[in-house]
């Protein structure tokens, strides 16, 4: 969000507003992935981030398909929240010198964008929901169920292997 | 974190770092949280926001420790994701006009925070045991389960109440 200002009367706006933030936030992420699939060593974990991608793809298309069946514009608004979050990233993304070392920090930045989009996907289900829209809310569940599914991956390959390789 | 540079070799180096990342993230929020008591209109999640700051102080207490038992100096660093995530935060609790919508934004920002801190608190907890010092991660899984902890309260507030009025 970060663009809160005296136009957010309703629960609506807030929805609308909240939509526009994490598709901002899910347009940065697709743009920030390359450049993790590219420094990430273990094969799996660099697959890993090559399928988020186009998962991230799809959860776009589907927020698009959100905003026009709520019959709102197709926008997004600045994020401060995952701007700060995917700076982190690419610091870590950067200049880590040990390969292993790279990758478990990597796994890290990256399971922190998940918890930030399991946090807004939770909010705008529970949000649209209580505005009558479950037509909405139920796309908005299919992205939150990706994005835990792909924090559950990152766990599982942070505690099987990565970080066993980088200690 | 925010601030990957090549002095960052070890998992180790990795988990100091995070550790001072998380020790700023919670000092942040610790000073944040004043002004989200002030700005809840619901009694609960007025009563919700204050008892999460003693807890917050208890929380940096258990990190001070957590230096100490590492034998590193009490330090946090820059985080631009909790001042992200806390600059929206701020912007909600600045100016929605509604107040009962105000609450339902105050939940949600207060989600994403739970969510940045829960992300940082299991990586933490997974690179403590794998470098040996289950005796750190066990004072960091008191953090970790105490943050699961408010987000599901905060999530109770917004289904069974807080949304509700919102709308």
């Amino acid at each position: 969000m970060g663009f809160f200002t005296k136009d957010i009367k309703t629960l609506n706006d807030l929805f609308v507003h909240t939509l526009k933030d994490i598709y901002y936030a899910e347009q940065q992420i697709a743009k920030n992935l390359p450049d993790m699939v590219e420094k990430a060593t273990d094969p799996g974990l660099k697959n890993g981030f090559q399928t988020h991608l186009s998962e991230t793809n799809s959860q776009i298309a589907r927020l698009e398909k959100v905003f026009q069946m709520h019959g709102v514009e197709i926008q997004g608004v600045d994020c401060p929240a995952i701007d700060g979050i995917l700076e982190e990233a690419s610091d870590v993304a950067g200049d880590v010198e040990d390969k292993q070392v790279l990758d478990a920090a990597l796994i890290a930045a990256a399971q922190a964008v998940e918890h930030y989009e399991i946090t807004r996907y939770g909010t705008l289900i529970a949000w649209a929901k209580m505005l009558g829209r479950d037509d909405c809310a139920s796309i908005l569940q299919q992205n939150l169920d990706e994005e835990k599914a792909t924090d559950e991956k990152l766990n599982t390959m942070a505690l099987r292997s990565v970080n066993k390789k980088a200690a």
